[in-house]
């Protein structure tokens, strides 16, 4: 076993900019071979990336889908442990980072919205934690941490509060919540640790660069959240001891009003 | 408009031993009629709970369907607007009141679990919200409660807390919860009142009074919900005027350990 | 025991505009004798508004105090009792509803604010709380509602969420609902139930009319609580019958934004 | 500014066993000097500790207190400040690891076990924050870390939840909480940090070994909270950088039921 190296496994990477790119980049620099999930945006972004991770000194592989759905989850899942064997890596963090909202008055909202929060924000969140508990049950107990491994899924103010424009956002992330909270009650007993990270304000990526366009916000450190800094908390977490896991915290700019 | 009669929708009504069928009968007892929305059940129990308030004076008319989903919600909500038109009735009161859990370790949850607590904690959630609001936009202010309509969820323990063995049921209990949320903070502008109520607790029902086979429960008043004061908790909130309405409350028997 | 009148107690009657005086209102209309707890402000007020519920038919008697303090309840729930004895009156339902807020910067805080946010929001309730009990355990389980008595207490959204300005309010009202959650979960089991509103908006009462002074605020039904809304909300509560009681419920405007 | 060594101030330290303890040690061995405050329980523990703390290389020094109260609470400070001087020293962390409980039936609460809360967890916590946030506002704002100074309560399960004997406990505990949050959306503008701990089990202390007297519960680094873990979360929580504080996150062993 000592000598398995650990695998992260981290959906919802984007084009490279956001939280699971630099979680990607963290946990790579970290020793860790990263297995990333990430929808086709009609390019190759995904695989770009692993190559940046790899000229790094990385041990990345792209596994690119087409849409979130439980059965493209198990299959990418069998993909990964065919590219990083269970002879020779560990999977022992998983994280859940996608995401869907359709921010609009719900009156505008309609079932296909409801259908792709659904898809992303739960029922693949389901099929992507049943594939990482899976997995982790195959892992001895580290003697460094007490775990077997270390589930974490992106949360969002949305995920504590349903708020106007976001019935369809909060609902997908209220369940994503929900399922985290009981994984973690179960699977505590087995030393499988799961967390909730809940992100209260803008992040800074370039989806958000873009279509903000505020220079100002972008400088100024204490407004915006930098994927960096989330990146930081999982490992954080990742590393927590046995004696004392946490579930869930909140992570916001300095300035925010909240 | 002063002519026109009240109009209660209900999804949920089951067998006619539970919240949803003791709500019909409290709001068909207080002048409303009542259109019915269950599941058959491979009988014609919603028939005859539907006579069983019409020979008492309602006027009440079941709307059977085979399994919740977006369009079934809004076919349904069709046929009842057929049957009890804009021109006679105003729909006033809306009450989804429906559920689906799988109380089972995550592990042992199958696709079909989760789908199945998506089409009716979710998907359905958001049609029968979506069409009692389009109703409700309807109608005038009342002048009695400064209201166009109440729109009520029956929550549980699970709506605000995940559990070992609840995933999926917490889950789509925690969506319905953040949906309801949403809603009433949109809608309230409009004098659309929105309401969740967190049962804590066994309710008596034939359905628990068959599962349990405990007589001393069934009793014993301290500790087991009655429908029919869950039924008065929804009538009190359909009743609440313009200047103190409540989104959340709770309801538990007085002995309940929480 | 059945030729035992019923008596509520209520702490926080100011000048007879406000929740305390429109729920002695009601529960007098409702066959309750009333107990009215206040501050002296320099005059009578207390007296007065007693006037009026007896002018009214009602049977209330003002016990008008220095400062909220633990001595001080129990002195007056002394004097409360030599004027409604056990003999001619159960008490049944005891509310607090007095708050101490003191809206400013952290840094203006002085110690005297939080000691009086401490003496009015945490001890005094401390005390009235130990009295209410006290005497509710003397009553009989009613046959209507199967529980020996209700405790009632005000919060307001500042009872879940600490803000900027808030810290000595905030404090208060956290601990008052944390002992209020202690009690129910405590005397639920002796069938004395205890609840928690939560007021989330501005009351219409005299001192809100007098600085805010806003005719249009003022006649805006939807934009501000009344206090007999409230009242009935109260009144909902003490009569929530042993199988489904309600801890804590939210009450807001049909506008507010939250 | 360069030149100025940091300083953490941590109030509850006790026999030096537990949490404070814990994280005096390792900001000790991070560079801090290290303030520490404690009642004294009729010996010299909080000066044993000191040494110990600078026989390892640190700069620790013992404020011995005989009751938590605001005016102590002061006078320590400026005790502190005389002993480690703004033109050497600059406070950058401040601990508030001090609570007071009495876990009994709430008839057998006296008023002095209230008062004894209050003291502690409310009155106290506000004269170490107010003493703390001044002082933090002396200080530049780091480069590294982007604040001016960080200041941590520990909170527990009974923060945010009463429970049948813990209505002292948790009261004093739900206030410090609501304390908490309001300084960390005050003073976030002014990039001083504030956040919250919740401490969901059971510390392994000199104290808790002494009343459970549970050898394999000792031994069962599953089942209770290590000092050293939470510290390192303490550490963690400091370091945090401007664009991702957390204000609140959950501390529990593995095993821990929840």
């Amino acid at each position: 076993m000592a000598s398995l190296r650990p695998l992260a496994v981290i959906a919802g990477v984007g084009n490279g900019s956001g939280t699971g790119a630099a979680a990607a980049r963290l946990f790579s620099k970290n020793g860790y071979s990263i297995a990333l999930i990430g929808r086709s945006h009609g390019g190759d972004s995904l695989k770009k990336f692993a190559d940046e991770l790899n000229s790094s000194g990385g041990n990345a592989a792209p596994f690119t889908i087409q849409a979130y759905s439980p059965d493209t989850i198990k299959s990418t899942f069998a993909a990964i442990r065919e590219h990083f064997p269970p002879s020779s890596s560990a999977l022992t963090v998983a994280i859940y980072n996608t995401a869907f909202g359709a921010w609009k008055s719900f009156l505008d909202v309609t079932p296909e919205d409801v259908q792709e929060s659904v898809n992303v924000n739960i029922t693949s969140a389901f099929a992507f934690s049943r594939e990482a508990i899976l997995a982790f049950k195959q892992n001895e107990i580290s003697k460094d941490t007490g775990k077997r491994g270390t589930l974490i899924f992106t949360g969002a103010t949305a995920s504590i509060r349903g708020n106007v424009t976001t019935s369809v956002f909060s609902a997908g992330k209220h369940a994503k919540r929900a399922l985290s909270q009981s994984l973690a009650k179960e699977f505590g007993k087995d030393n499988i640790h799961v967390a909730h990270a809940i992100i209260d304000g803008g992040i800074i990526t370039d989806r958000t660069r873009g279509y903000r366009k505020d220079p100002e916000w972008e400088k100024d450190l204490d407004r915006r959240l930098d994927p960096e800094s989330i990146a930081a908390s999982y490992l954080y977490l990742a590393n927590q001891d046995r004696t004392a896991w946490t579930w869930e915290l909140d992570l916001r700019p300095a300035h925010e009003k909240w």
